[in-house]
């Protein structure tokens, strides 16, 4: 497999999981709710999570009607979060993938809103009672994954200490435990979630939960040194706003050059995992880890 | 069952659900996450939910292991969308249950980000995978039905319809359709997920539906009439802020007297539906329902 055939499955699987989120996230939600999420969700962003839960499951041989589901529901996770972190009480954003954020466009109330039906959107998408392509169990185990990704002990839990460290120092060890949660957790439960998809033995899954912790640390280094070096344009975001912020970054903490070294070990780190696990079509997945690390937006 | 055996019954699951949320809602997460989240959710609130998802399960002698679950997570999102709503962006209030609300104790941000937690915990309480006593399939059917209610179709999309319905003249039907979706959806999804813990018919699940409906909106139509009625030290909320906000209430569209008629009209259909639905050990969902229409705060 080479970057050509990649970047080719990668565009495929955007557009699936473009048609699918076009499909799941509804318009007729009532009072302009559903546009305000399909606004906050559609049509926008690097798809990376629902990769990851497509290459795992691919590397597992997983069933795919339940990949594409566990796909769309990280990526409402993510979206939701992004939609909530952006308003004014949090970071206080006005631009997200080039475009106004969602509570500039509909206002904060609807914003509110929209993020919090995205994510009980995400366990709907989880858990089709009508279909029988996703077996009962395997619904649950989704569920489970994505839950405890999302909540206090992941993302939200990260988004907590972010909210508490802004103007504080923070050492190595406490960067890395509040991205850890923060970034790490969904993206670490991406790859996860693929697997479940599939079968696989314990030596492989503890394989892949080390692939998923370091890309999802690299993830959060690389998105450390990008807001330092990258224009606004480039990155659909604001740039610089950590430093303007006064946040600790991977930037800020080790230096730049260190930043740089941190995030070509971790790949290294991803990368052995994968051989590890001695999944024979881990192709995507390796792909994806240089990816991360070599993305310059 | 007389009244007395049911308040005891209720003060009984009441502690059972108390003690659940104490030790499920996580002390422990971090910067001050978990606080905020207890402080929202722990000692307070009339455990309504709880107690449908209970009676629910006594009825159709469901799983304890997975009522209790089932009534833990009801909660935790009504409590969740308690704390969203309560923000300034929204409604904007200060008293709840008789304390500061969430984001006047510890900050909008935190307030926000409680709720977004406690929504994702709802569904890891629902999924417990070390747990043998929950059978997969009923986790995943737990979750189904809890993500529909809370989301775009239910809770959510009935605060976007009262967010966007602020000073705007409703019909009965359009307010029943806010109403059916905001507080509606989760009080009737709590009956089922508490019938779904046991074996029921298609026709009991059908009449199961319809209490679950009628006693939903007879929640609010009480709501909207103690509004009016009672002060604020009995609601443990601010009063009148419904009248204050320039919402439609069903005082404001059928005049108090009509809705005192409409609530005991709904209570006759709820209880017309348990008899219907044959189930022999209905008697405290009977008498929940007489207790939604009667209570005084």
């Amino acid at each position: 497999m080479n970057r050509a055939e990649f970047d080719l499955w990668a565009q495929r699987e955007t557009d699936a999981v473009e048609s699918a989120l076009q499909a799941w996230v509804p318009a007729a939600a009532p009072a302009g709710l559903g546009v305000a999420m399909r606004y906050g969700v559609l049509d926008g962003g690097k798809r990376v999570r629902p990769l990851l839960v497509l290459a795992a499951a691919q590397a597992v041989d997983g069933l795919r009607e339940a990949a594409l589901r566990a796909a769309c529901a990280v990526e409402l996770i993510h979206a939701y979060s992004l939609i909530h972190d952006d308003m004014p009480c949090m970071d206080n954003d006005v631009l997200r993938r080039g475009k106004p954020t969602v509570h500039v466009q509909f206002g904060e109330a609807q914003a509110m809103l929209a993020g919090d039906a995205m994510q009980a959107l995400a366990f709907e998408v989880l858990t089709p009672q009508q279909d029988a392509d996703v077996p009962a169990a395997l619904q649950a185990r989704l569920c489970s994954l994505l839950a405890r990704s999302a909540g206090h002990a992941g993302m939200a839990g990260g988004q907590a200490i972010d909210l508490a460290s802004i103007g504080k120092p923070l050492d190595e060890h406490a960067l890395r435990d509040m991205h850890h949660r923060k970034t790490g957790a969904l993206l670490q439960a991406s790859v996860l979630m693929g697997a479940a998809c599939g079968e696989v033995s314990a030596a492989q899954w503890a394989a892949l939960t080390e692939y998923g912790d370091a890309i999802g640390l690299a993830f959060q280094v690389v998105d450390d040194i990008l807001d330092v070096t990258q224009a606004s344009e480039t990155l659909g975001k604001t740039a610089g706003k950590d430093i303007d912020n006064n946040k600790p970054t991977y930037v800020t903490v080790l230096g730049l050059d260190a930043a740089r070294r941190h995030a070509q070990a971790l790949r290294v780190t991803a990368q052995a995992a994968l051989v590890r696990s001695g999944l024979p079509h881990a192709g995507w997945l390796s792909l994806l880890a240089d990816k991360v690390v070599d993305r310059d937006s």
